[in-house]
């Protein structure tokens, strides 16, 4: 792994598959890791093998499965979670256990009722009895966003020195500002005794809509692994989304960093998880969405015919997207027009093209979007049809 | 105005609107309308008046209906369209014109074939004549956000210098970062002459999932009006999603900016937006999507009923949303079974739970989704019916 290369870390099927109404079964599961594996991810989370004995036999079938990418099985810092996460992952090629515990204020009064010290000390003994298990165990400090970054690098001291090999930071809440996160992370990179044993691994959440931007100033700032869910999917707004984190380390090369991300598998596999979930992405959905390269005003249509890069940023073909549909509705201009009536065989002269639009506006005021056998109805009410040359 | 107040520009029912198959017509957009005076928003952008007889139609009569917000209508930099907008919103209490060109050199290259000198002239021009019409007149430097610095600020002195009151800086493809379009707000703010007769505005789209946070970036470093979107819709990936900005800045107090909306009218209007154009939002999506207040994982739960503040940073009230939502699936863990039961009828002693729970796991791992109904039949399959004290 080079200097820059960022690890992409995907928990769809564990953070991900947290959302009410959506759970997914062994063969799901296992059909969702293969693609996984096969786009480039670096890191696989299984599940949380205590939590049920279908997430435990999930683990275990995707373990066997995968041959590319480390397979992790979430705990908590218990020492029965994370003997039942060492025994799901037995068969894994690269196995990781996951294991950790809250740390802000609010988690270690209201959900544990226990001291700071105590604290760090179940953190050092939870990573110690993991490495008992596997060699790669990676430590998150829960509700490391509203974690004072003081105490933070205290608790990630021990994880180190416990063995940790990647110290997770979440932003559990979704609650910070870019540039508080990054700032935090820049903390811990320059504060914490032995960091350079571990890599430093960004986790949002999207509540205010910030999770892909903090994630990207969390590897600015000298995190080195991204964890993600494809289409963003999660508990309350979501993870990081997969998608565009990738893309956004793609279309800023001078940022110098990249993943593994065979990012032409991008869209099949958002469709995949949508399918098997039953959860449905927004047409506006970055990168994934239906609508995300389709061009519909009048403006911009006429700049994407004279030159794709006026408004498209992305190759759709690059997110393994076939092509920028252009759809025809009543804020379409005349260049749109003319370029569908060119596809469906009309060739129109700059006069023609006038009389067609004006029957076009009064059409597409009616009807939400023209299709192509609508433009053979409106170029014959213009009464042009015999004039107009098939191209 | 204080200082610190950020101006929310409304534009679903223009920039918004231009989504694939979504046209409202007239009494939807007028409804719409109302809805966002009484919201709380400073401007409404109510349509782009040449574009359609339709359009037209439709700021005519919001600029009757609104009392509140100021009403404003888009052009290019052509004065047939600002004339066409000025007829447009003659009725408008406050009225604006919003016109602009595009200034990157994508935009003047291909799309102008002119040269940018004489992009600076029609762009003086548009101003000018608009402020023939009205005192209040908004510019816009499409594609600002790969447009260089030096440039634009000279773009947007000779706007200044027309009259413009707003200068609108749009990323108009959703490429920057949020340290680069904070950065490019900021060089404005200290190197355009005369900036202080008028409001920096950010205007961002969504493709690669970052306009929320440089929306902030970019008022956190001096501008003072977010243009946006309910549900971030909007062509492609969208705008900036209103109730996201809007919530991070409540969020945030330290950052000392606030808006004029009533957040508890967001979740409701977001509803009639999605029903009026047919575009629902994904369960995750921030602040109003289905999920943004559910909690299905067992530590999750657990934690919520513990303490609200553990995983919840807004209270769903502040939004419209009534109660969040605690569902119960197979990542739920005992706190969230206990719960849900003594809601439903049972008190359950320790002993009582763990029969419940592990044949609540048996068939949570076979149902998506336990409700209510379902509890009463775990309960009886349990075998402990009887034993257990109706509470």
């Amino acid at each position: 792994m080079s200097k820059n290369n960022v690890q992409i870390f995907d928990t769809t099927l564990r953070d991900g598959e947290q959302v009410p109404g959506c759970k997914l079964n062994t063969d799901q599961k296992v059909r969702i890791a293969q693609r996984l594996d096969g786009l480039g991810v670096d890191v696989i989370e299984a599940g949380f093998p205590v939590s049920s004995p279908g997430d435990f036999q999930s683990v275990v079938e995707i373990s066997k499965m995968v041959q590319n990418a480390t397979v992790c099985g979430l705990t908590r810092a218990v020492e029965n979670d994370i003997k039942v996460a060492a025994d799901a992952l037995k068969h894994a090629v690269k196995p990781r256990i996951h294991t950790g515990i809250g740390t802000s204020d609010s988690h270690i009064k209201h959900k544990f009722k226990a001291s700071r010290e105590q604290i760090i000390e179940r953190a050092f003994k939870a990573v110690s009895y993991a490495k008992s298990f596997v060699e790669d165990v990676e430590f998150y400090a829960e509700d490391a966003g509203r974690t004072d970054n003081d105490y933070l690098a205290r608790v990630c001291e021990a994880a180190i020195k416990a063995g940790a090999t990647v110290l997770n930071i979440p932003d559990t809440t979704g609650y910070c500002l870019p540039s508080e996160y990054g700032a935090k992370i820049k903390y811990l990179k320059e504060n914490v005794k032995g960091i350079d044993k571990a890599i430093l691994s960004v986790h949002c959440h999207n509540d205010l809509g910030l999770a892909t931007a903090n994630s990207i100033e969390g590897v600015i700032n000298g995190a080195r692994q991204i964890e993600c869910t494809i289409n963003g999917i999660g508990e309350r707004a979501g993870n990081t989304a997969l998608e565009e984190v990738v893309m956004v380390l793609k279309q800023h090369p001078y940022l110098d960093l990249d993943t593994n991300i065979d990012t032409r598998q991008l869209f099949g596999i958002s469709q995949l998880v949508s399918d098997s979930m039953g959860i449905y992405t927004q047409p506006n959905k970055a990168i994934v969405g239906a609508n995300a390269f389709a061009h519909s005003s009048g403006i911009h249509q006429d700049g994407v015919i004279k030159n794709r890069a006026t408004y498209e940023i992305i190759d759709p073909k690059d997110v393994g997207v076939t092509e920028s549909a252009i759809v025809l509705t009543a804020r379409s201009g005349r260049a749109a027009l003319a370029y569908r009536a060119k596809i469906v065989g009309y060739e129109l002269t700059k006069l023609q093209l006038d009389v067609v639009y004006s029957k076009f506006l009064e059409f597409a005021d009616r009807k939400k979007e023209i299709k192509d056998d609508d433009i053979h109805q409106i170029i014959e009410k213009s009464h042009l049809y015999r004039e107009i040359i098939s191209a």
